[in-house]
């Protein structure tokens, strides 16, 4: 890692680790890894080889062929049945299941989510939603690929709205059969991978009709294609070509009497039995639907997780290159300044390197927390609804930082990073979705914003309780509230009130959780206040009175995933034993809560928590202080993420750019050690000037 | 525009304009479309053929036949040689040849760059850095695309340091030729446009030796291939799919002894003669290399157009789409909200349409300069470095908003948007690279806070001055001083001082200006006491020193760029006539400012020039009052733009979807009317319970 014509240091900066504090990138890797981490590196292992990874370049036909081959692959290697009975030959392990399944992301994007669609999505639907009877009818051809397949929930009207959407199921007693119709253009399925070419039969979600009562959104399973043909009453459209994950064949389809056995319906959680009454184990509609959709939860689980993935590949290869490559000279050295010593740089790639740990940290907890409730050991609806709360923060918080990260690495490689074969385009192209399928990010964030007003709402006074309660469970339905406050807040309200305003410290770990927690609820307690007698007007003005507040929910929101980001990333330093380890972590930890506290910065100073001098105090020590420390250290942290060179896949995170930079050099030299390099003109006038000619 | 079945308001936010302030459109896009709406209208109408149009799924190599292809078909059309001699059939045109040039992206990025690079690029620097002999014995073939050709500036090893670049061009004078070589890999041209497959000739940079001195940086111009074969001594290599723009063959070349006519060296600021002696008009080499590059600012002004054009493009496709999507119920009418009426969905869009409002006017300000230089017009020193400098400003300011708006576009066009046929992906992959071609961004704002830093110490007591000017100069060569201050800050600096503190209003024109300003002033001010002892230090503190203040150097250079965006759309505003376009625009900068000020709140609050309360009362006001006062017009804004449907070529933005949701609606509509609707089983539960029963 270190080249004999290095200069130690440039800018006063040291480049290489110091003597007194070591990093051990590769304990570190292990603690990257968490709990599932054979089941990752499994993953890796694979992901090695060339067969699963993408080819830039491939037309969308090609790219879909190779994509379906893959799953193939991955079915032989046995590593995608995790999640599945153990009776069917999977192994009941659901962490280890996402997690491996996350890595994928590694090969290609398209990959990773045509394998979701297949078994985190269209078999999850069966395994979740079906009882005992799907899941031996239709398990084993979804586990063995022999039945690739539609996950159809989204419609071309209805995207984040799933309880509104149009398709019908309504049941035919005098058949024993449900007859799945799609009403008009908007109620198509729409954006369903496999719809367009391989799917063999779907999971569609429509609304159940039995005798004349519509019982809300129910899932079906229907076969759709006999090879290649659209089964009777079944027609469909391609997507064409996205702006990435173009190895899936996404499309729409649309049912016009379509009839399938009344045993088809995933009845778990709601069923029609032969004499054709509908029965349920959840007797609320509104509470049924939400358990239903909570099921499906992975998706989210595990896009959070492959964000986290892709983040870590960007950094890797635009830090490897930032300390590399030269750009300029500072007037000191013979050499240019390696780009990783220039402070902008630093600001650029360092807090988002801190922000991916962050988001590493954060999703072995929302893991932990998914295992827990789908291995049964904690399973109860709080549980259930902690987890929903916990992926809707965390989602959109990691695939928005994704999308930023590495266009940041992109921009900071230059040209270069615009070459395919550098991987940051394409990461950006396909990652670019996560942000708003599974769940729109503003929309999951509303949806926790509403979760924390209604944890907020029980612990007030009880008439102001109430009103704020009942308005916000008339806003998304009935879970949202009478459940226990979220463990980050509950935990932390003790802490507050009138402390806030006269910390005497700004650095410790205490001021940063006391400034990013009381920063939410601060931020709830505004809204709620606000939103307190909705419940006394008209619908129409308490509707607008929300809107009127929703930008602000929604921040409120991102406030708190940036607290869950950053507790995960404190409580999981505690656990550090290295020294050297923990020390740099903890440095990486304060850039990131320093970080956030920045950006929030007028926030703190108009509700009084920070005073300007403090305030302004931030600034110079992230610049003047953490930066500087941290940067020894970049390499090393990016290392720890343990990518295999087979992984990385770019020519400028090779080593390529150091050889190139140390042959420029070794020219330079050579030419002036043999006197030949030529005289620049501008020493010549100098020299002209000083001996009082003209040049 | 408007529905039957439309309800008016939805929150009671107006969403159609009301009767007292009536927008015009039309008369809007007159003054959208500036100076030279003739260019840009005759662009625009070729544009409307399919022959322009990008076609999504071509392969790379297709891509660039077609792209090829158009650009024969552009000069057939006639509207690529309005800047060149008018004795060589051009028009001398060069505000007009911007201006046409620009609304290319709206048929394809890669036709717009591909353009640039041959007309823009490689016959401007023929043009501009040769003379009469350079100009008749190369322009014409350039012109007619006889000779595509190669701007071969950028090597591997340096992209933003030309200077530094290390292609050497020796004058051998016993044949009286330059040999052109390439002493190491890093010093390969890469990144060039043409040189992969198309281009026959190209210009070459590189450092001009004679008699063994360095004469710096001068441009040659260099046969490479015959038909497709390389010339002798001459090699290349592809750089391969690219994250965007594939139609264009970008590619690297070498040179070994690769020898040139003595005339082909472009001698408008050098020359050898006859008697191998090197002379220019320009003594100081720094000067002249600064001149010659300067030469080549037609580049950064286009992409600022472009940037604009293609923001305005995504602006209006997502616009439209929010106006007829519909998505939630607010449970009040039987319909579900238009996104456009959510609140957070217009503090996504509105503030980015004012900003792309700002870019259009700015833009227009910076051509008017760029014209008025390179006509001759107004043709000092003083004015290329203004134009200079104004173009490294705004152009980071808006490639980065054009891929955070066409990227919020997208997002809020949720899986629709994610379609390439809906243009966001291709738009965001093809204008990545605008970020960090033709000046890196983060390059030229340092470039533009060095001038600040220059402009404000030629202001201060001798001492100070002095050696700040001295120390700036060192940094970036004797240009950046000893003249003029931008017109902007050397208005406005009377105006300040301890004034700001007691401003008794935020909302005013006279309060935004003040606040944007002072910002500028205060940062640059703020810098350069931290710098002042930099000349007394050691180069190596000295620089340290200078890095140490890189990161807040950027923002001011930033903040700089945001008050030119702002002053642009002020005093376009001031001379619009019409009452309503007058009225609604005020709305919109007013939007404008206040976001800009929102977004550095604080800074305002930490020195001291916004109380908290004023503080809180900028987002109060954008929230409350002008986001809901300009929703209605929001559509409106974008029709201004004046694209035609085969300019926009997106299905949502067609009027598909207010035909999905009009459908869908009087589905139900009529079901209801006929009593077929199903029973809600909620409804069912309720009437149940009401009814003493068990439902």
């Amino acid at each position: 890692m270190t080249s004999t014509i290095d200069r130690a240091t440039a800018f006063g900066i040291a480049s290489t680790p110091s003597d007194s504090v070591q990093l051990n990138p590769a304990a570190l890797a292990e603690v990257l890894f968490g709990r599932w981490a054979e089941a990752r590196k499994h993953s890796r292992e694979l992901l090695k080889r060339d067969e699963f990874h993408f080819v830039p370049g491939l037309s969308m036909a090609e790219h879909r062929v190779r994509v379906l081959g893959q799953l193939g692959r991955l079915v032989e290697e046995g590593v995608v049945h995790r999640a599945f009975p153990k009776h069917l030959g999977g192994e009941e392990d659901h962490g280890a299941n996402i997690a491996s399944f996350e890595e994928l992301v590694i090969g290609d994007p398209s990959l990773q989510i045509k394998s979701g669609v297949q078994w985190g999505l269209f078999g999850a639907a069966v395994l979740h939603l079906g009882t005992a009877r799907a899941h031996d009818q239709f398990l084993p051809s979804i586990m063995s690929l022999a039945t690739p397949g539609v996950f159809a929930m989204t419609e071309t009207g209805h995207g984040s709205d799933v309880a509104s959407i149009g398709t019908t199921a309504t049941f035919d007693p005098d058949t024993d059969e449900f007859v799945i119709d799609t009403p008009f253009r908007a109620a198509w399925k729409d954006y369903l991978g496999n719809a367009a070419k391989d799917g063999q039969a779907a999971v569609v979600f429509a609304q159940l009709i039995v005798a004349g009562v519509n019982h809300g959104v129910h899932a079906f399973y229907v076969p759709i294609r006999d090879g290649a043909d659209f089964l009777p009453g079944i027609g469909g459209e391609d997507d064409g070509l996205k702006g990435g994950l173009n190895g899936i064949d996404n499309g729409r389809l649309h049912f016009s009497g379509v009839r399938i056995p009344r045993t088809n319906l995933l009845n778990r959680y709601g069923d029609v039995d032969e004499n054709g009454r509908y029965s349920s184990p959840i007797a609320s509609p509104g509470r049924r639907f939400f358990t239903m959709v909570g099921t499906l939860v992975q998706g989210r689980v595990s896009l959070d997780g492959a964000a986290t993935v892709a983040s870590k590949l960007a950094l890797t290869i635009a830090i490897r290159y930032a300390s590399e490559r030269r750009q300029f000279s500072d007037g000191v050295g013979d050499g240019e300044i390696v780009l990783l010593d220039y402070q902008r740089h630093q600001r650029r790639l360092l807090p988002r390197l801190a922000t991916t740990y962050a988001m590493s940290f954060a999703h072995d907890q929302l893991l932990e927390k998914f295992d827990a409730v789908f291995s049964g050991e904690q399973d109860t609806d709080e549980d259930r609804q902690d987890l929903e709360t916990l992926a809707a923060s965390l989602k959109p918080f990691s695939t928005w930082a994704a999308l930023d990260t590495i266009q940041e690495a992109r921009e900071a490689c230059g040209g270069a990073g615009f070459l395919a074969e550098n991987r940051f385009t394409q990461l950006h192209a396909d990652l670019d979705v996560y942000a708003t399928f599974e769940g729109d990010n503003n929309v999951l964030l509303q949806l926790v914003a509403k979760r924390l007003l209604g944890d907020y709402a029980r612990r007030l006074a009880k008439p102001d309780a109430a009103a704020i309660a009942r308005f916000v469970a008339g806003q998304v339905g009935e879970v949202a509230v009478s459940r226990s406050g979220l463990r980050a807040l509950g935990q932390k309200i003790a802490d507050f009130g009138s402390t806030a305003r006269s910390i005497g410290y700004v650095r410790g770990e205490a001021a940063q959780r006391q400034l990013l927690t009381d920063r939410v609820e601060t931020m709830v307690a505004a809204i709620a206040a606000r939103l307190k007698n909705a419940g006394t007007l008209s619908p129409a003005d308490a509707a607008k009175l929300f809107n009127e507040n929703q930008n602000e929910l929604i921040e409120a929101a991102y406030a708190h995933a940036e607290l869950l980001e950053w507790e995960a990333f404190t409580e999981r330093l505690a656990t550090i034993e290295h020294d050297g380890n923990q020390r740099v972590l903890t440095w990486l930890r304060d850039l990131f809560g320093f970080t956030l506290i920045e950006k929030h910065l007028a926030w703190y100073l108009i509700n009084g928590r920070l005073s300007a001098s403090r305030a302004a105090a931030i600034t110079d020590y992230i610049d003047d202080r953490l930066l500087p420390r941290l940067r020894p250290y970049a390499v090393q942290l990016t290392e720890a993420f343990d990518f295999a060179p087979e992984h990385l896949r770019a020519p400028i995170a090779s080593g390529a750019e150091r050889e190139r930079q140390d042959e420029a050099r070794a020219y330079y030299r050579a030419q002036q050690a043999a006197g030949t390099a030529p005289v620049l003109e501008k020493s010549l006038a100098k020299k002209a000037k000083a001996d009082g000619g003209e040049g």
